[in-house]
């Protein structure tokens, strides 16, 4: 495949209470920028691919500093766009013991919010070889639905292909619960790849499945366009060690896995889902074989889960010496 | 003056920068607790008099940690209300050498903003030997002015006295330009003691005057009810120097002064008015002579330049210290 | 059960090395309020419950911040007296690997153990439920156990339940052996609930138990006024890993017990204990139901491992959240 | 003047001890990426200018992250080439009261110092409107002078601009002593644009003048492509005081010059010349007249002293507010 | 004059609130070792002089590191012992725009205060050239005061000279005020140099004096074998702003001064004193000529307002560099 | 035995990334003193040994704390030297999750490497007991593989014993590769106790064995002066989880072994080699029977992966306790 990955979607200051402090106990936060979409855009970018973002940033020195995140990781910024209004936000409390970690989302009435449909389709996909957009983007407010379904809908009069990830956040959709399903049927409509469990699956097409190969053939017939469907299969051990697995169903009803990788003490979880993304879109867009993009993208993904902040940072090579597993111990 | 100092307004969470740098050009921010009215709660409270703060905040770790904050430094919160919404936030860039400080609002859709009406006036006011309220509060929300005009009448009619400190924020105001003067004016003319200056009551008055003594004068002509009249002197050397004197007018035509105090190296200017205002309450609700409590007023502002935060931690006595000058060395 | 639960005891400052480091590798300390009644106050209270703290602390800014940290949990403070003389430490320095955690007490010579009997217990004990003490206490000072036993005969005399916490520290007995084990026994006598396991009760009553049933049976024999005996069973795996679990024996002879949980990766463990306290103390004044009480005081306990400082601030419906489990992913 | 702004030298880590320590009194540096060249190319990028990087940097974290400072500000590096080799790093000790900063240099043996040669210039001068140089890359290596001459060269052969920076450090050529003065020259032989001040131009000629006006002349007379001398003058109150002027000299004898401004509580010195030279390069680049454009170069290196790191991050309109002087006191 | 320079005297750990807070304000505190005498040898060390330590230090984690931190800097510590007991402590507020500095001492019960009477001098003293005591000694406690007066009998004997620094502080002699002046005139009875200014001079004779030439006569009246007496005068300007010269009284009459030096943005003006003495003791040892001994020793005292900690740590090199101005700007 | 350990080698100064970050993912560096052999000589000094340290610095502030943090830790620094040059530096990035630690070394050039050889040993070995070398010293340079010949041979002159630790770095004897291994053989020739495992013999011997014992058997014939073969055994099952155990060879053919201790949470594993040789060899010079010093080896070396830095900080009743394994709960 040839062209750029366009990413469309908010990105977010995140602002992160000390290891084993409950919010504000302490009067220090660390600010990382994230938001899945430009998480994606990220790790492709330091994988070596790629990759562009097409957002809305308020244009105050916050929404600055998170353009230039972008940029100090290679991200081609030509799309991201500025207007009035603030910044998205959320605070991270991280988990410890039997304590889960806990996210307050603070993005309404963001720049992207009530803006991201002023993005212009036609300039943001030149160049593009394949588009990204996620679930929670429509979630954010009735303006960023238009725009994620303008945004697809000019990939595919461009025969561009689509990459959709179903990110489904509970807390996020509540308000706009009733909207949510069709759009989000909308969107997996107009996608080649989709980013989706049984979960996602049983609420956009409002039934129940055995299991995840039920639901992907499901999709499948539901859905024309879509060729593939990927999803990590992760089970909690405790707050801060999972184990972490991947499937990636084909149109053909074949099915290619990756063995689940053990992670213990991990650093920080967030952005997990979206370096699978990340580290999947890249392989795929190298024409690798699905069994090693899919075993790639299962190691980029728990490499994140050892790196503090909400993207991937890993180089290709480091991704490929997890996958070799060169030892443990030092390297020096 | 017998009963305790209510104060009412929006509490803020203020993020700030390292010194030095700018808004996350290194990934740190320090989080102090604000909001002008309850700087001047926290600041009475901690020279020994009764302060409470009525306010509106978001039933999170947020507005938790903000009502904590009240209550470590001994503010009265039980007329401090959680609802759902947003906390309010500011970002603050410390000046250096040339550069002024600069503060980014990010307080717009707040549980203050949406729901300040939805106090009970009866109930918070009980026990109340003053309000104070401040021109913020309208500036947030068509909301916030219809409960400080809520309160206002509530105090007046319980015959409570009222202080009002103008507080007028370019930023703040310029959405609603239109409705502003005649709210302040109306909070005016509920006050028995303002701080406000010349260029306040131009604004109000919308007339201009030949210097602070004339505005003065026609501040008390047109609002009867009115008693005194306090404002500080501000002469900016630096970013981080000024000259800092004090005035309070009097109904009877009468002039108090307090002499200019020189601040060097200053650490954080924000808050020196509501510092003010908190030191000249307190004196005023002791019954000290005018020229004591004006004098006392302007060094707990002097005070607070030394101090990191929002808020004056400093108790009556280290302020009296400073007022008979003990020497600068260090106290061993 | 109505009115306030009343904590008596020392108060403490705590300065932490950093974690992995031994005590000051490098010249950076953090401090944490502390104290183990305090403890038990601040979770009470933090649980939604009305606590209060009688002490006596020094009347400087380490004494003040130490009242401070109360009232900002919602701590009573109106037993909190100030006197002559220092603040009681501790120096901790974490373990880590095979190095247990490392304390150094420095509170010889306290205004709490020169002077915690002045305090007033009539006034003190106005509208208890309950009054709270420990077996630090008398091993502070002379002074501090005759304020002990003038607390529990003040409480019982007001026919206010007395609950007591052994919490025996061989290194703070040390130098007051002989005198220890008859005031521990007094305060014993005093008590209806005493948190107390197999080894306190074989040191008070100068025998040997097979178990732990035995020795509630000896226990419950020998203080005719005790109502229940609250313990629990900490099972050490590693310097940060443990298993925790909590019995509650009472007078009839029945046993209520809480199955253990497993704590790995335990961010701080100090201060475990007074949690469990606090939240068996809620239970039981809120007239839970025994075994309801007892697993919601040992996953307060549990909790408070994931937390830095030395007392719990989780709120009921965090503990609640724990004991439902509602998984341990992040929670967004 | 149309085309980017090429700038070619050696990047730096800078590892700055805590302000107001010796160098690892305690173990904590901060990290800054720096270098002369870089930072005009990051000063001008952040100006709003376009600007590219040519450098050779070592193939490993520290050289990435060099590269990655680069793009996170917008900067063109197309140019930047990674080899093998160390990073070229320098430590800070910044200075305090009567101690003057003190940098040690540990820049021998880089990737920029052994293999500065082998960037090819027909591509790194693609679209080059400008190319700017120091007298710093001569003296870090005998292939970093031939490979400014070989820039240089290029520059002439395709009628592009040459800036040239004189940037003398008497430690840095103390081992190169007598080549120094002959490449310095022909470096100046090939600039239109040169900051030099009377010190360097005695230094290249071998002369000595009455003041810098006569030094220009001379200089003018000595090299006929030159046509703008730049410089500041610096006058050093104490070791965080400054007063900094600015003159331009022309080919045709006229002078322009800047008010010199007042710089106090300095937070970080370093490169405020690099500051001065984009801000003017900026200026001149957008063909400004002479004196707006050294006013607003003399404000850029005014600002820099005013941040943290070595490269100012000032917006244009940011460096013109300070110009229009809207006041020191908070912006809100 | 040949031999090591002892010192004896109580070391203390500082723990200091960051810069801009009230103590506690946040929960870091920075810790350093202290203690004038300490200082004194630490200072001494550094400027490359030949200097032990005589102290009981607590056999814990801290009076290790305080013996620790004599050894990093070269200082001889054979004669430093340990005892049970506790860590001498202070706590320091820093000052900022009007508020002075705030110390709390928290050195009662120390190792030292209760057992420093277990020094064996004629061990301690072996191949002294100096014993070097101040007055805070006999402050601290009895055991403290004939500690200090077994020191100098035992110097006395052994035709060792005595420097002796007054080093009065009001609140650490509170306690034992009448016993004070007679041990101090012992101590001065003994020495042949000492650190004392007319107020000193003026509590111990009981008498005063016109100004400093007047005390210092009375003093070498009173003290036959007084030989010398030196002070600082210093200006306070403000909390971080000072002037600070020096006075060198003889025996003969003469009178050598040090030209007031100009410290602006003091970043630690504890210590001071001691880096004073350091540095005169320094000359002295070398037996340079009078002026240049004291004009170093006023630089030594200067150069430590510029770093934080209690001790100086210039070398030699550095305070003669600033002695001979080799300018404020970056050395490079 | 008697007389003091003389060690041997370079220092170095090691940057480390914050945990769970990427090199320079933010601006902060943590910086510790290495190195293999002071790790030797700083563990032997902690442990209560007499320890010497002999190595070339450079003569800057780098050079001088290094020297500084020797003496910290109470090693003898009279056979540290400084002169001109760089001061050799690593990069550590810590691993997590899957992620391995990451080391850069940067010390090509350094002021030991290239003047390793000015050091005579005539005088540095005055008073020892036994001398320790590394084969990192001839990896360094050539000059450094001549300074360590030298070292053994004037060691073995003098008739004291050599302790060799083979320390085999691949990525160091990179460029040296042919002259490796004849140097290596040189230094196990002159060596009575050495730090050696099957890998590091089979390189020397070029030979192939069976196991740890064929190969122990092979260099105790190939090397008649060896009388002792020392060497770990390290499991590694997680970046931060291993198992250690530890095996010694006589020359008569017994085996010593020691248990395996499990080390979870590892906080830092740098220098865990170093603190085993230091154990031993202060066991071994202090004549405890093998088992124990052995044992005694293994507890420190796991001790110190439990300490942030690269040397053991621990003292032999510590080491002792953990031997005794008085409990894992916290020591109070």
């Amino acid at each position: 495949m040839s062209g750029k990955l366009v990413c469309f979607g908010e990105m977010l200051v995140r602002l992160t209470a000390p290891q084993g402090e409950m919010l504000l106990q302490t009067p220090q936060l660390a600010a990382h920028i994230g938001g899945a979409e430009a998480n994606v855009a990220i790790c492709v970018s330091r994988l070596g691919g790629h990759a562009a973002m097409a957002t809305m940033l308020p244009d105050n020195p916050l929404g600055h500093a998170a353009r230039d995140e972008l940029r100090r990781h290679g991200v081609d910024v030509s799309a991201v766009k500025f207007a009035s209004g603030r910044m998205g936000l959320y605070f991270l409390t991280p988990g410890a013991v039997l304590r889960p970690s806990e996210i307050i989302y603070d993005r309404a009435g963001s720049a992207f919010a009530e803006q991201a449909d002023a993005i212009v389709w036609a300039t943001a996909l030149a160049g593009a070889g394949m588009l990204h957009v996620s679930g929670i983007t429509p979630a954010v407010s009735a303006t960023g639905g238009e725009a994620a379904l303008a945004a697809v809908a000019a990939a595919n009069a461009a025969n561009i292909p689509v990459s959709f990830d179903g990110n489904y956040r509970a807390k996020l959709w509540e308000a706009r619960k009733e909207t949510g399903a069709p759009i989000l049927r909308k969107l997996l409509e107009a996608a080649t790849l989709a980013f989706i469990d049984e979960r996602d699956i049983a609420l956009v097409l409002g039934a129940t499945f055995a299991d995840r190969n039920a639901a992907a053939a499901a999709a499948f017939q539901a859905f024309p366009k879509l060729q593939r469907i990927a999803a990590t299969t992760r089970t909690t051990h405790a707050v801060d060690a999972f184990s972490l697995g991947a499937t990636l169903h084909h149109r053909d009803g074949t099915l290619t896995q990756a063995k689940p990788l053990e992670l213990g003490n991990v650093v920080d979880r967030i952005g997990g889902g979206d370096a699978f993304a990340g580290g999947l879109l890249h392989g795929l867009m190298k024409d690798w074989p699905a069994e090693d993009a899919l075993t790639f993208a299962l190691h980029t993904a728990a490499a994140k889960h050892g790196q503090v902040g909400d993207a991937s940072h890993a180089s290709e090579p480091q991704i490929r010496a997890l996958m070799s597993d060169g030892g443990k111990d030092v390297k020096r």
